[in-house]
């Protein structure tokens, strides 16, 4: 049930001596073919990292046969020796399968500022490409946590077909991407513009509507491969249905990781006049310190989500807008409606729900509230 | 040295109740004259509080000889009843002073969602109204604080005149005003026109700048009454000048004051391309959980900077960015240069240079560390 679910993919994940723990920190997918289609989408920040800045040009043609990824060291705003040393990863991993480093995408995670040692992770390279199989899935998965307290792997079923993936992330997920390294493999026959469509597609319903912290990473990758060793070929609406379903089970499962939350907290909101604006509206109230600061005082705090939404550019009347926290409509026409104290904040899930009675669209985008773990994970977690 | 401190004010600041505490938290600063010039800028948050949408409406014609002002209460998302409490309270200031109601700006500020108890609140009025006095400043800075830990006033002067003012807030310091009432006055002669021109001045580069927790609150309200009783007429630069150092003077106040912060954050962002740039650029790092949460941990971790630098469309080459914290440059071209050990994040105040090296522009923004007291006071902090 991992990424080495469908037919035609082997991986593996090994220690490499990265991470200061020893454990598993490189991983290894290879897409065996026979097809070699593939679609990517990279972090918006345009503070990118090497491996991204690597990445970016391998997979303009539509062809990837391998994704290498670290953690230990994301390899970012180390110049131009760090680009030199995924370039070299590539071509090392590429040398080994006997294809071009120009199929072979590079992921790197962990802190940022620091240079991975060449010839430790060249080593890596060594040392995963021996281990690989059709069952490494579960330890690439494993190699590529950081502050992940549990691997993330999916496998959606098709007709004959199916879609697997790992993922790692537990912080930074945020707009357009997280601090996020996925990778998706099927063995349907998927040509590359259909991949690249529907990965679109599956991702802006699933990892671009997380938003744990609002802060963009510079590292975010998300790889599809299709080896068509299945022989079989969906409709693109099956295809993407499955992907879209790999991508937000994938970004459920990072959601209920994230550093230090107390809370999964699903903001939808009605109504809108259009998708943009449901997304813009659920965005702003997942950016709120002091919204997210109340729910994990278990404080159905509307008035903070108004306050919240007053700061969109989105079609509403601030004077009728209602709002619900666990179905309870604790304000109606922007004004005290329900008896906050009747809403139940202590499971995990939350639910808030927006009516901008502006329109027919709608859109929910998930974050998590803020509490003292966030705090101190991330002021403990070095530079 | 207060709001009284100009000539041709009287001020008071008396209990009526609306605290649990039993302190002060009602104000009124009234103009006595001759000339009754205002200026007036108001929170842009599209869901604004009652006394925000009443005041909007008094402050039109460049006439104000009044501020009433509570605290215990924002009057906030409390429907139209909440709006004939903020009419009623201008009625009964405008009957004491013998003006009209279309003269006095409302102001409110604690709790949203909670209707003050009108009845309460016109005692308030009558009391305070009979507490007048040219010494009261003090008494009105106190009776606004809410989670204020100290109250906020200031006095810049100029040759035979002066600028006086009072600033409540503590949270919700966040673009385009905080949760923050000011009321600034002076004996100057500075015709309506011009007094809105040098508030915007000075709004724009202090309280503008302030980004505490990216939090936009629905009451902001900055208003400067202007008697003319010194019978001087300054230049326009001489009286913007002194307004945007009481502006300014307030703002650190607040900054200084905000709740549960360990370091007060001045972002400075030099060689931009634009000034519009240089904010935007320093916004960014502002609202950074993940930087701020650094701080709180003395973790000098450019590469969070960096990461909010490249969520802006600011002019820049994400390969040739310069950062520097308390004067050490410990990011230069993107990679890594002095030592971060060598930076010391003990103290109170800590500086962030940031080099876009994209043109002859500057700005600062300041903000806060996130911290465990942050999230501790947002989270009891009830609805």
């Amino acid at each position: 049930m991992t990424v080495t679910t469908p037919a035609g993919f082997t991986a593996a994940g090994v220690p490499a001596g990265l991470k200061a723990s020893g454990g598993k920190d490189v991983a290894l997918v290879v897409n065996q073919g026979p097809a070699f289609d593939s679609a990517t989408v990279f972090t918006s920040n345009r503070c990118k990292a090497n491996p991204v800045l690597w990445s970016q040009e391998v997979v303009k043609d539509g062809v990837v046969r391998a994704v290498f990824l670290n953690s230990g060291g994301a390899n970012c705003y180390t110049g131009p020796d760090g680009f030199q040393t995924t370039h070299a990863v590539a071509e090392r991993v590429a040398s080994h399968l006997g294809i071009g480093a120009i199929d072979v995408v590079v992921c790197s995670t962990g802190l940022i500022g620091l240079t991975n040692p060449r010839e430790q992770v060249l080593a890596g390279v060594d040392t995963a490409y021996a281990a690989l199989s059709a069952d490494g899935g579960g330890d690439a998965a494993e190699a590529i946590m950081t502050t992940d307290s549990v691997s993330k792997q999916v496998v959606v079923e098709g007709a004959g077909w199916s879609v697997g993936g790992i993922a790692k992330g537990a912080g930074m997920l945020a707009p357009q991407l997280a601090t996020m390294l996925v990778v998706l493999t099927t063995d349907a026959v998927v040509p590359a513009t259909q991949l690249d469509t529907a990965l679109r597609a599956a991702t802006r319903v699933s990892f671009d509507r997380l938003d744990s912290d609002g802060c963009m990473s510079t590292n975010d990758t998300v790889t599809v491969m299709a080896s068509g060793a299945s022989g079989i070929t969906p409709t693109p609406e099956d295809f993407t249905a499955a992907l879209t379903q790999a991508c937000t089970d994938l970004a459920m499962q990072l959601l209920q990781d994230a550093e230090g939350a107390d809370h999964e907290i699903a903001i939808t909101v009605l109504n809108a006049a259009s998708e943009d604006d449901a997304v813009e509206v659920g965005r702003s109230v997942a950016r709120s310190n002091l919204f997210k600061a109340a729910v994990f005082g278990n404080d159905p705090n509307w008035g903070r989500v108004l306050a919240s939404i007053g700061t969109t550019q989105a079609a509403f009347d601030p004077a009728d807008l209602d709002v619900a926290m666990n179905g309870v409509w604790v304000c109606r026409t922007s004004t005290p409606a329900a008896d906050p104290a009747t809403v139940d904040l202590t499971g995990r899930e939350v639910a808030v729900t927006i009516d901008l009675k502006a329109g027919s669209e709608r859109a929910t985008v998930w974050t998590n509230d803020l509490t003292h773990a966030y705090v101190h994970e991330n002021s403990a977690y070095s530079s």
